[in-house]
């Protein structure tokens, strides 16, 4: 068996004007994520705001990217309030024939480590689909190294972990004592300041929220490490934290993704939760930078909203070829050697 | 227009064996807790695991609550996931009849304060009954001095605070700075430790889990606070930390609190969370001592579970009259003051 | 014996413009405070920047503060580098007359409580002078209750503790856990938003910054609190919010308080230091608005400095005498009562 | 002008049976790192426990690694307690001939950026030896990367930063910010466990306690990297976590490191604050592992308290010429480079 690779988008939901999921949009924007070669989707996940969707609209969501994969494995989120509900969105995603499920650690609560522990190992052993244990410890409950090593090598159904906290020293430790022991536990990075690292010293992939900005870039990056182009990587590492820290510095997570993904020609309405005046305008002053980055790029739909003197006059970025070219040129790489 | 007063009970719920709410029993609590006096009730916050209630079962623990209180006023928990599920939990807290809903922060994503605002602005724009928001920063975003003081003073249907922040300053302050402006904002105190200090500096009164484990003992300080008896609640007071402590102390809140429960003769069932066996031992160990405090305090029920020889040789916990005693003459004056 | 009671002063060090102590200004605020009535001093605390000293420097403080105090006690503090250098500051201390020190847990380094209650009982087996225990764990390692507890329970020469932790729950449970097993362990408050309920809860006095700006208010509640006159020590209680959260609400404390000293008629000069530009405009801005509340509170001396109206007009602050007045009349209900 | 590159050791001071510095230990630290091969040195950082020295003591250190250094570069710790004496220890490190100091944010107080930024502005217009800034957010006041970003570009005293933040994030944002445009800026890694993703990405150097202890394998991940043997120095990165976590992990640090020492075959003495019994305990079991970890890394002289069975019987470790031939290997080629 083999563990679980490769970039996965955690897409955002779009709304319409009432609020209500923009059904043909979220299709759209996963067909095209498709077309960009991403290995595979992460619906309900923390930039899908999962928690503030009902649990209907969590099985549409879900239902819509599978239908719209094209045969794309899914890690589809499963963070559900408690362990019965967890369960019956195990099977629902079974049923639609998803890759794994993902769950993070409890939130609201403060739960000892032991009781975290039990909560995995309950729903390990009765999920009829493998699970990826996902550690945010911004948002909820940290998972610890130890914990997470005993279930690794305990439960077979937990077949991998996905970081988001930030902490390279924790991601090391994740691959020295965890899949040293268990080779095909998949271990994933969930940040983008440390996917060129991570993939470095020895990661599988990742789940990253710019995947669905930028997915040619965070494609790049993946495909030039795992071709040893580590020179190139680190170029476009670089050019990925200018975008990362504009979106992820924005207000109101994710609202400054969903401006990204605005950007690059998708509508995708408001987050489901209210911004103030004050926040409208600092999101729109971010736009008009991010715009002015991803022109840079060679994303010339998004040359339009960019300010600047050169990018006014000509609406042709200076450098567009850049990022695309070099796109083509390894991705068709990387497929002549998959022959 | 008078401020909201008094203490209202955060009650547990109750489970069977299966997991599912053991209605009966909830019902036979709620009835208890009239009988000893408290003021109100408070379905659906944070001791009520409404977070891991499904949304349907919300509103069930809701009706049975209203159905059995007797006439006394409702405080429901409306937290729900975002705008619309929140108001609709509006509306049907309205139609049963509840004096107001209490919200949290929003919980999960860390937001600004100015969303915060707006998000509690639009609430209550369109709410159809009043509205207590309710501070807990160690489970969901804080809201802070100065949004609650502009949504208190600009929004008619906000009509007081929950304060679960343990902090006695921001408590004094936003008597300072709010309640000192609109004398009809209930500000009301969701920490046992500052409940006899917050009444002391001018509360309206608090919604403490504490009360429905030892109504007896909230009650009394409560109404030894208001008849100006402040020696006696100052010594009930250092009661109530001993008890606090060890149900707070537990792990995986509210566990401790239920426990409580059992003690006084009722089947809590386990939360809906797993403990490990190493949490179960911490928790047997806590309920023995806190069968003997409340024991001590006179709760004759709890005796049989205090493993001290002068309770295992009796069984009649040396001073029980004390509390129980004292509670009916005070209230026995409160009556005759009302009169 | 009975416990260390009453209000301590912690001194700023005011400069002069070389930055040396300006050691005339010092004593000239020794002696003012002597006249105010405050119960004694607390040189070489946070306010007194002891860190910013030099060894020597801090011993010339204290000798100076002991020559104007007029044979008030001292409570000095010694949280020196190691434990030879806290000893040797001890014996300096004692010779000089004090009547204890108090200890900070160590700072900079994270520590265990178990090398922190090490840490003491080193000292405390040593000291020639009597130790109180110094909780300010926004700065230095925390000491926890547990600690507290058994350091005052086995150490005869620890006698006190300062809790500056702005935490009402913990300093009750110090009274409750410690001081009602050894009533002579003096629990001393050290947060100016806590200093009524502290006393209303059985603290035996405080150390607070605010005392060395506002002795008149400080005292006030102070023996209005021991005088059983409550509902005058919460009034004044809410005054003192407002005139401590603009000073603690200042950047780069304790410049805050130094602006109060100026205000009251002292040259401070600047703390140690650097300011910024923009943090001199705030703190120029605080002290206007300072300066009409301690106008409003009678000490007419701060008028000159407000900008409003009312006090641009006259000078004369409308309420003059009502501090000072209430002032005057009850230390002397305190004085005869005495005799 | 180049940047600053290299291993930096941040040494012990070790003490004898009465808590002074054991001078003659020292030099033989130093000449045994200067054997080693490292780079330069650090005396007066946190591993040196500046703060628990008097200021004599730390010019007395500073003073013997300066003569036992064998003309390596000097990069002293000055971090003392206010800007006068900062600049009066430069002059004294400038004197000696030291090729900079470091400087931490201030200590104790919690400043505002604004005045961090103030401190270090006039601190590097009146120093007379160049200065690198510590970032070490665990113990003292953080410094931003925009305060940081403007004192590099301003100032051409501030040659470096020392990030001991353990955020690779942060460390990325200094290179892609700073760096890029100042590149003669020394951007030094402070963490070891992101030493060898640090110099992936273009770190120039370290300053790391473990180097101190371990030499051999922290300057071979160095060379390594230097070479481009990415493979290498990645496998002796994950070796360096395994001792490193049970250095850093072990409680008073830095106690961890100082047993370290011991292994090596230095008298360290106690660290100069006080240890419980518990804390006694746990450090001699991690010395236990420690020393099967250092066998295993070819250290025979730890082998001897190594209690595994194959170490007990035969004293020699099992692959001992594993990292000391490398090394040899390694520096062999390097110096052949440089000629």
């Amino acid at each position: 068996m083999v563990a679980l690779s490769g970039i996965f988008v955690p897409n955002i939901v779009p709304y319409d004007a009432q609020g209500r999921i923009a059904e043909d949009e979220l299709r759209r924007i996963i067909r095209w994520l498709v077309g960009k070669g991403v290995t595979g989707f992460y619906p309900n996940g923390s930039m899908g705001e999962f928690i503030r969707l009902s649990y209907e609209e969590r099985k549409r969501v879900l239902k819509i990217v599978v239908e719209e994969a094209a045969g794309k494995p899914i890690l589809a989120g499963a963070a559900e309030p408690n362990v019965d509900l967890v369960l019956e969105m195990c099977r629902y995603c079974a049923d639609l024939g998803c890759r794994a499920v993902s769950i993070t650690g409890p939130y609201y609560y403060k739960l000892t480590q032991e009781s975290i522990e039990q909560y995995f190992r309950e729903i390990a052993a009765k999920s009829p689909i493998d699970i990826v244990i996902y550690n945010i410890p911004v948002f909820a409950n940290e998972i610890s190294i130890p914990v997470l090593k005993r279930l690794a090598l305990d439960c077979p159904r937990i077949v991998g972990t996905k970081d988001t906290s930030k902490d390279m020293g924790r991601f090391q430790m994740t691959l020295h004592e965890i899949k040293s022991q268990r080779p095909d536990f998949s271990v994933l990075i969930g940040w983008e300041e440390l996917l060129c690292t991570a993939l470095f010293m020895g990661a599988d992939g990742g789940t990253l929220s710019s995947a669905g900005v930028v997915p040619e870039i965070v494609m790049k990056i993946y495909n030039d490490a795992r071709s040893g182009n580590w020179a190139e990587a680190k170029r476009v590492q670089f050019k990925l934290l200018d975008l990362f820290s504009l979106m992820v510095g924005a207000p109101n997570f994710p609202e400054g993704f969903r401006a990204g993904y605005e950007l690059r020609g998708f509508k995708a309405g408001h987050a489901r939760f209210p911004l103030s005046d004050k926040e409208e305008n600092l999101i729109a002053e971010m736009r008009g930078k991010l715009a002015c980055v991803l022109a840079d790029c060679g994303f010339s739909e998004a040359a339009g909203e960019c300010q600047r003197a050169e990018c006014a006059a000509t609406k042709i970025p200076p450098n567009r070829v850049d990022i695309e070219n070099l796109v083509r040129e390894v991705m068709g790489k990387m497929l002549s050697q998959q022959k």
